[in-house]
C-alpha cells in the first residue's frame, strides 16, 4: 500500500536518528500527522535554532552556545585536571555526579582502525596543544570497549613523556547489580582493580 | 550543570513524542547537535511539509495527501465492506497483511468515559452517515482494551438495527507465541473463539 509521501519522508528522516527504528519512526510520523500545526512547528523551530546556536568550545571541544563554554570559563573549577571523554553526552553524564570539578576534553569519537578512524579524525591534536600548557593530571574516561582500550593505550603513550599524571576510570561491578549478572571480563577487571581496605 | 538552552529545548520537544523518553530525547538532541546543518534542515523541512500536505480523507477520515484517499478512490476495492479502526496507523497495519480489500473508517480515538471521551469526540457521526449508504458489512478492528470493548458494544448497538452484518476481529494467541506466555484472558478468549476443524 502507498502511504502518504510526506509521511514516509518524515519517517525516513526520523529513522536516521539514534534509538529510533523503522517502526518507531512510523509511529512518531503518524503522531505528528495528527498533532496540531503549532506542536509540529515548535519541534521544527527548536531543531533549526539548535543548529544556529550550537558550536564547539574552542578550548574543550564540548558543544556549547557560548565560546568558551561554561565549564572552561568557570573560575570555580580546577583547570589543571582534565577528564578526557568520547562524546559531549559523557560530559553531561559525569557532571550529573557532581564529583568532578576539573575541566574536560571531548574527543568526538574514538580511535578505531577497523572503521578507518585514526587520531587525526578526532580531537587529539587539540588535546596535545592543551597539554603543552598548565595541566598536571589527565583522567581517561573512555568507554571500556576494544576501541576504548586502544585509544587509552595510544593516548597514554603520548601523554606519559609529558610528565603528566594519567589515570583511567575504574572498571568493575556496577553499583546495585548482582555479581552473578556481571560478565567474566568485568568480574576479572573488578578483582584486578580491587581496593585495599 | 547548565547544558545548552537550545539543546534542552529540542530534548523537551522530542520527549513529547510517543516512544521517546527523557533520556532518549537527550541522546537524540546530542546527536543532532553534532549532525550537519543539512541533516537537521532535512528533518525540520520534512516536518513542516507533513503539516502542510496532510489532511483527513473526507470519506474514511484516514490521513491522506489527496482527498479522497487512495483507498476510498480505488475501483479495485469493495466499498460495501468497512473495517472500523481507532487510528490511521491501524489502517497501515491491516494493509500490510494484504488480506483485506474493503474500505476503512478511522475513528480517531475510542470511547472512554473515564477520560471524558464520548462518541461525539470521535468520528462516529461520520461513520453513521456512511452507513446510511450502500454498506453491507462492518468489521470492528478495535484494540482489545476495556475502552475497545466498550466502543464495540456501543457501535454494535447502533449498527445492528441498520440490518448490516457486523463482526469483530478474533482475539487469541498471537502466531509464533507460546501458550505459556499468554495471559489468562487471552487464553480464555482463544478457547471461546475456537474454530471447528
Amino acid at each position: 500500500m502507498q502511504t502518504s509521501e510526506s509521511l514516509e519522508r518524515v519517517a525516513e528522516e526520523l529513522s536516521k536518528l539514534p534509538s529510533i527504528g523503522r517502526k518507531t519512526a512510523h509511529r512518531i510520523a503518524m503522531h505528528l500527522a495528527k498533532s496540531s500545526s503549532e506542536e509540529v512547528t515548535a519541534l521544527s523551530d527548536s531543531l533549526l535554532q539548535l543548529k544556529e546556536r550550537i558550536k564547539l568550545c574552542s578550548i574543550c571541544c564540548n558543544i556549547t552556545e557560548e565560546d568558551p563554554c561554561s565549564i572552561c570559563s568557570s573560575e570555580k573549577r580546577n583547570h589543571k585536571t582534565l577528564c578526557i571523554v568520547e562524546e559531549p553526552g559523557d560530559v553531561f553524564a559525569i557532571e550529573k555526579t557532581n564529583e568532578f570539578r576539573g575541566g574536560y576534553h571531548v574527543l568526538h569519537g574514538i580511535i578505531s582502525p577497523l572503521d578507518g578512524i585514526g587520531p587525526e579524525d578526532i580531537k587529539v591534536k587539540e588535546l596535545l596543544m592543551r597539554l603543552g600548557g598548565d595541566i598536571d593530571e589527565v583522567i581517561l574516561a573512555l568507554n571500556p570497549s576494544v576501541e576504548g582500550e586502544y585509544t587509552i593505550t595510544y593516548l597514554s603513550k603520548l601523554i606519559k613523556p609529558l610528565n603528566i599524571r594519567i589515570s583511567r576510570i575504574a572498571r568493575g561491578i556496577p553499583v546495585g547489580t548482582d555479581l552473578e549478572f556481571a560478565d567474566e571480563i568485568t568480574i576479572a577487571k573488578a578483582i584486578e582493580g580491587r581496593i585495599t581496605l
